[in-house]
């Protein structure tokens, strides 16, 4: 065969690209991870079960990797994310309601008290969900959502809410996809509440978001097909129904889970129960300066002492917010 | 610069796998479709919503196509295969039942008398599904689910179950996701029943499948997380229930549904009803001689004179097996 010189110009391109990929493989997949055991125990993990012909080789369709949303991809303090657009939506929706004046829990709220207003309990969260989250089509509150997460900011680092993610945490979601993982969002948040931006800010599509819900039900308005929500409690995506939740949407077991509080511990036994080789970590928010310091006295992501203890019996990683990350927010990357 | 020889060899294996790549999108996609209005229909479609700059242009990540299982993917006739299913298990069970021996609707389904069995309507069904169905942990009946489908035969094709689907249909689910699109069944059949063979018949990950279910809860049993099947509907995935089960697992509108029956046509509807380019089809059995024909008339997958004309109306294509199609079920590939 006589060379043909025409084709030297793509191999050299070729040449350029298999050397650009060796850099871009040699450099750290997760710089914002200090070296330690945290990031040791991620590198090990994602190393034995992609290495074909390791006994802890796992194919890539059971690759499934879960992480909990509100306080491990992004912030839960002062309050979780999705109250404060509970909030923002009663003030919205007041003069609507001129009866919300006196009637609690809508008659705190409007006076600023949000502390009253959760006094009392689960009703009075319920009551508030059920005023701001129904009533409307899918799509009508996937516009509303979508609307305010454009604009809302967090009271104390004054950025965008969806700034307000864990930059480690993206890393980390990357790095798992880089290697063929297929990352979900099981978390006890709202499903529709986080769908509307989940794959811009973490890169995970709304069909591996699997969350708390409500009722929808199918309707023709005006010849067009709507679903309207509406105000029952279909499924609540925690504690004991994370494991639910992952069975009813992913239908796998997890490989691997990811949480930050009690409310994932049965999501991180239910995967280790799997068996094989399987990565569960806790973030541990013990880094009050850069971000919150909270455990088990938390009304929010409690971190109890029982779920230390096992997680040390377990086996499973507490990642050190203050010792293992070098930076937190993804916001920091801008500054 | 220098030419170096020793690439040459890389460069001829590039060349031979460009050719064979062109002659593989040569070859028709679609060999089991007869040239026709149906295959035309599912041609055009592909082409405009993958050009870059078409106005029908649809990103991949937003290419989402639902399939309905029953009479869609595989045969429903005699009657729908996960009625086998449950009949197979009454038998296996009732030693454990003497009781069966005289309580309907079992005595019937054991002597052998389906209709009678069935005559107690929707009550005698339930009280079969949650018998066969529910009890065990969910690790458990997958276990069963997949021996029995491992052996279960057509009565009439006298083949296996997974051979009695629709060569046409599987031809059609590789072309889509061959051109960007994921593929999801979305079925009115028990979705845990369906997933254990889901990916190896139609390339279709559990993950991507929809269906009715029944509840789970999460339990430890002698230390082992376990999620056991409790006796109690949690989801019905028919009729107006599919765009509920749509919207709740794959979180965003189809741009393509496939069905067969009156079960469908809200599926069809809502996915219609987005917007933009769509592919609506339904498979119409009309071919007695290499499947079954049956229509308004049937209990099972009914073709109502209603739906033909709401097909008629809404630029629906209905998809005559006897005319549009040159082989009927993958078994026939094998001969």
């Amino acid at each position: 065969m006589k060379p043909n010189r025409r084709l030297f110009p793509s191999v050299l391109v070729l040449v350029m690209l298999a050397f650009t990929a060796t850099v871009a493989l040699a450099a750290d997949p997760l710089p914002s991870w200090k070296d330690g055991p945290a990031k040791q125990a991620i590198v090990n993990f994602v190393a034995k079960v992609t290495k074909t012909g390791s006994p802890d080789f796992v194919p890539p369709d059971e690759r499934i990797a879960t992480f909990d949303n509100d306080g491990t991809l992004w912030a839960e303090q002062p309050m979780y994310f999705q109250l404060f657009f509970a909030l923002d939506r009663v003030k919205e929706l007041a003069p609507q309601h001129p009866e919300w004046k006196t009637k609690e829990p809508f008659a705190s709220l409007l006076k600023g008290d949000v502390k009253g207003a959760l006094a009392g309990g689960e009703h009075a969260i319920l009551e508030i969900v059920m005023a701001t989250h129904a009533g409307m089509t899918t799509q009508e509150f996937e516009t509303i959502v979508a609307n305010w997460i454009a604009t809302a900011k967090h009271p104390r680092f004054k950025r965008p809410l969806t700034e307000c993610v864990y930059q480690p945490m993206l890393e980390l979601l990357a790095y798992l996809r880089g290697n063929g993982f297929k990352t979900f969002i099981v978390s006890g948040g709202g499903i529709e509440f986080m769908r509307p931006w989940t794959e811009k800010v973490y890169g995970i599509p709304p069909e591996q978001v699997v969350g708390s819900s409500i009722q929808t039900k199918y309707e023709m308005r005006q010849g067009k097909p709507v679903l309207v929500r509406l105000p029952k409690i279909d499924f609540i995506d925690d504690k004991a129904g994370k494991p639910v939740g992952i069975n009813s949407h992913i239908g796998r077991r997890p490989v691997a889970a990811f949480g930050n509080s009690d409310g994932d511990r049965q999501m991180l036994e239910w995967t280790q129960g799997g068996g094989g080789a399987r990565l569960l970590m806790l973030v541990h928010h013990d880094d009050a300066k850069r971000e919150y310091a909270y455990g088990p006295e938390s009304k929010i992501g409690t971190f109890s002492d029982a779920l230390m203890a096992e997680a040390k019996t377990s086996g499973w990683t507490v990642i050190s917010m203050k010792d293992d990350w070098k930076t937190v927010f993804a916001f920091e990357m801008k500054k």
